[in-house]
């Protein structure tokens, strides 16, 4: 591309940089568009967003439950049961996993195993180890009391109960306790559009043109699996060449076939920002700059009332303004919470982090964890370039340092975010971490 | 069900509890059979687990990169610039992203932008806001320092560096990293081929049915996310009725299709063990009896190589035999390392738990986390029936009770683990959690 090909281009240079939760606030009560909400079987729902709140159809257990496997008896008929003087009981039947219905007469018993439900006037179960037998009759030589080794009816659940919540991500143990409870279908968001935007001549997702010297669009592969993390579906991921028609149609496309456009490169504060050209002519709302280090040249607009985010090309920058835009954006068209997502945990700085540049900003440094004897995590800062990629991939989470804090101590005590669509757990990457013997969670 | 139905089946009593750690020590070396090795486009690979090191194909950035937009010069021009006496220097053409092989010659400069590779004999990149310009020559005030602006060549990655091991699950960075690094290909594990086998006649998949009194196959539903979230792919989920023919088809039809099974229920020590009978006649190894509460009914089997997990069909016991037999074996044929499917954070115990009962056995308890101020968090026990759904589907993980301790005091600092598999991140289940305002991670 040469210098001629840029006369008369835009030529941007940020003014100013707003902190990110007034940008959000802005932009997000203008968002018009949101997924439509689905119902889907209960157990096909894992992972999806949940678009009501969830209540219990039935008790759990439904009815007193078996703790043991033994027999079912009437307690009234032990008073007097000892050592001395055993009181025989007649061996009715057998309850069978999941029977009900049967119904217990004076100086009888059922057989009955762990998880069975009692038959009506059962109101004790006597363990098997408990008794001894003739065949037909067991021998009981002490009282139970009414509702010893039974699970009583509603205790694990009470009918009506609230069980999830709107806006929660369906977990595999949730969506088991819910068809459980009778709950057999759920309401949940569809996943959220989005189309991924990689703007640059010099891009190629083909591995042979790399070898000759073309960019491989790898942002656009990470950019994609945070989103999908997010439950969002990929509808078009795409390259786009440095030409206003091409831009100007992406960007359309883009719009039509998505609630979510993100868009990667093409935020530079060069000769070359076709993208923010565009976007300044053709939306609603364009703010461009953040208090946010690296990640400051991120942006947002809106389109037809759907939001793009601008995200910058040095990787540091579109992660930092993919979490801290992006994030809360889908976050917000899912109506969910992005902290379900995100584990945080409390570490010592192992090394001091001297962060002078951008002193009124958000500043954010990825770490790597050690988990420390005793308890607790040491983090090590991997200070580096915005460009470093691999800062990022060894990196276990990230610490946001606040505004005006020029120096983070060692020693200091720093909470660590591990957002779970990039980091998806603690991945150790030496290799005595991945050769761990320990096998045991 | 009746009793005569039973008469002359296995009746089994487990006499003798085992470490779960012996038990894996004694099974795990005897397993025979792995997923087969594949190669996969890197980017397609995410969440595989790399079946060996991965090694940088390249330097990165692969030449000397602008860190700023500016011109890209040579610092021996410059030595005598300042205020007084500016060097003027003629910008004889651009540098576009991703190009190289241009040269430069004394009193000569190239435009450039962040991310761009330096022409031949450029050392130092001078900011375009500290030039003033005529158009065809820009003059400088000051000397450059070699590098200033330079991001050096393989300061990111170097070529033959380790950058992922075998045994990772592929995290999305490192997927986008390792492209970049001209590794488009990995060889990764095909996911674990495993069969679910839940055992009984009472069992149902169908909502409609449930209605009129069988019990849904839940724990299936349960025990499957768990395994695909540790890359098997569940070739076959099936319920078996309780006859003798069906069982043994059944574990057939599994040892033959899959690389492991898993049995859900019939471990009971009740009369009916059809499960355990054919184990016992059919296997190589049948260990039976965990020093593990709940989940002592747990045990693993060995039928040609390929190992059975026997999960108890009580929840706790199922998830907890899951997570101490079934993940570790997982993790062994998989060739990879639990821990990086797992958090474990600290936290300060709110209630006490008292844990008198088989006090020589790992014992687990299920909490719930609650993030405190000044960072770390609290954890709440939900101590419940072994039979209890809700105190896990609410919980965010486990702690581990070690043999001997009868009591965990309130304000005990404890190690909570957090198994991805499972859990999936720290997801709130009260309202106040879920509708949080926050929307930063």
């Amino acid at each position: 591309m040469s210098d001629t090909s840029l006369r008369g281009r835009r030529y941007k240079k940020i003014s100013e940089f707003r902190e990110v939760e007034e940008v959000l606030a802005e932009v997000i009560p203008r968002i018009r568009v949101k997924p439509a909400v689905v119902t889907k079987r209960t157990r096909s729902a894992v992972g999806c967003i949940l678009a009501s709140n969830v209540y219990a159809r039935r008790d759990l257990p439904p009815l007193p439950m078996s703790h043991v496997d033994g027999f079912a008896a009437r307690s009234i008929d032990l008073r007097n049961a000892s050592e001395d003087a055993p009181v025989g009981l007649l061996v009715e039947g057998s309850v069978g996993p999941g029977e009900s219905g049967m119904k217990i007469g004076p100086g009888r018993v059922f057989r009955i195993h762990t998880g069975g439900y009692l038959p009506e006037g059962a109101d004790t179960v006597i363990p098997q180890e408990d008794v001894f037998t003739d065949g037909s009759r067991i021998y009981v030589t002490r009282p139970y009391t009414p509702s010893e080794n039974v699970v009583p009816a509603g205790s694990d659940v009470r009918r009506g109960q609230l069980m999830a919540g709107k806006g929660e991500a369906l977990s595999p143990a949730k969506a088991s306790l819910l068809e459980t409870l009778g709950v057999y279908e759920v309401s949940v968001r569809e996943g959220l559009r989005v189309s991924i935007l990689s703007f640059g001549d010099e891009l190629t997702d083909n591995p042979a043109e790399a070898e000759r010297g073309k960019i491989l669009n790898t942002h656009a592969v990470l950019v994609s699996e945070m989103a999908r993390a997010l439950c969002c579906d990929i509808v078009r991921a795409q390259i786009v060449p440095d030409r206003p028609e091409a831009v100007v149609a992406a960007i359309e496309e883009g719009i039509e076939t998505s609630h979510l456009v993100l868009t990667i490169g093409g935020s530079s504060v060069g000769d070359i920002d076709l993208v923010g050209a565009e976007l300044d002519r053709r939306s609603e709302l364009f703010i461009q700059g953040l208090k946010l280090q690296p990640g400051r040249v991120g942006g947002i607009a809106l389109i037809d009332g759907k939001p793009v985010v601008v995200l910058p090309g040095l990787i540091h920058s579109t992660v930092n303004v993919f979490n801290y835009l992006a994030a809360p954006v889908i976050a917000h068209m899912l109506e969910t919470s992005l902290e379900q997502f995100i584990i945080t945990v409390s570490a010592r700085m192992a090394e001091p982090v001297e962060l002078r540049r951008w002193l009124d900003f958000k500043r954010i440094v990825w770490v790597t964890l050690k988990r420390i004897d005793g308890g607790g995590y040491e983090a090590n800062p991997n200070v580096a370039d915005a460009s470093n990629v691999s800062s990022i991939a060894h990196s276990h989470g990230f610490i946001e340092v606040p505004p005006n804090k020029p120096l983070i101590t060692r020693g200091d005590n720093v909470a660590v975010r591990i957002p779970l669509w990039i980091t998806r757990g603690i991945v150790g990457w030496s290799r005595s971490f991945i050769y761990s013997s320990k096998q045991d969670p």
